[in-house]
């Protein structure tokens, strides 16, 4: 299928099967898509936690509006942004790179100097707000990736990010969730959604020219 | 080529062929592609301008760092949040999913009540802050259908965007710019980029299982 197929076949499962499991290879597949996607600098300031165990997941449930995709799915994927950019962070990933490329690069060191310069003495808050944005670059490749598995999936705002953190210990991370979301396989019969048309503003209403 | 064919051969192309368009059905697919994006209740918080006019392509170079491909590019997209939640934003996308879909849903208008009790009442900062973030899974798509048709593109935040607002009046449509997203053509030769390896974490640094 085309991307624009697979953006079409999806849409926000309001109700998983409680006992089908995404293979271990397709889940595999949409958190290399994750990995892979874009980001700021290349700085990845996020990680993605895949939560299986059924105590977990009915405890970020209890904290997530009740909603039953966080426990009927297969596995729950937590995005969890980094607290704030330190200079370590800024450094682990451009050592990286140069020890991924196999050599030092002039503008790529004068570049690291500007972040290292600049980010670290931004508030955390506005650290942690500028990384969280980066997750949602992924969220967005997640959904076409699980989308081309035949994976449902429901991304979700809607939960205590403070008591996630808590009942997943990302404070010691460094972490702060931003994003849940379930995968697993529609229960066409009890979702009120899965055969509602997909909504979205007339082009002329999203797209503005400037000629 | 799959997802990660797809995120694979992309990358932040630094220089583009100046003089190579893209055709319109390629910049059409792309466009769509953002807009069947998921959004946070379905709201499509965000707009894209489509910047052709080299005058308006110049100026934003002037305030994105001179970086070369916002004036090389064939379309320069960008991405501009609403700068608020405001009841009127709110009525507009669940009167438009009655009409389309052909009903008024209980379940749906309780959802409705919930969003206005809540979003205009909060700092307009905060709203600007979640609408940004939804443009961010609108650039996830954009990047892999981009890629699908063989377009490059460069995703940056590495400009002024007050400046960028100003320049494209923005305010006036109660829009904020939040990234911008030149399509084009690789020039290979001149891209210092192009040929270096695309560099992540290892999945054991950036996945954390809690089984």
């Amino acid at each position: 299928m085309s991307t624009l197929d697979l953006l079409n076949w999806r849409y926000a499962t309001k109700k998983m099967q409680p006992s089908s499991a995404v293979p271990a290879e397709r889940l595999e597949y949409i958190l290399e898509a994750i990995r892979l996607s874009a980001s700021s600098s290349g700085l990845q300031p996020y990680q993605v936690l895949v939560v299986t165990n059924p105590e977990l997941k009915a405890q970020i449930r209890a904290v997530a509006w009740n909603q039953s995709q966080v426990t009927d799915c297969s596995h729950l994927l937590v995005f969890a942004a980094w607290d704030n950019y330190t200079a370590e962070r800024i450094n682990m990933m451009f050592d990286l790179v140069n020890e991924q490329r196999g050599f030092k690069n002039d503008g790529w060191e004068a570049y690291r100097q500007q972040l290292l310069s600049h980010y670290p003495q931004r508030p955390a808050e506005v650290n942690f707000e500028h990384a969280a944005r980066q997750a949602y670059i992924g969220l967005g490749s997640a959904l076409i990736a699980a989308a081309e598995q035949q994976v449902d999936a429901t991304p979700m705002e809607g939960f205590e990010p403070a008591k996630v953190d808590e009942i997943l210990n990302l404070a010691e991370l460094g972490l702060k969730s931003v994003l849940l979301l379930p995968l697993g396989y529609r229960a066409a019969e009890g979702d009120w959604l899965v055969n509602l048309k997909k909504v979205r503003r007339a082009t002329q209403d999203f797209v503005i020219q400037r000629d």
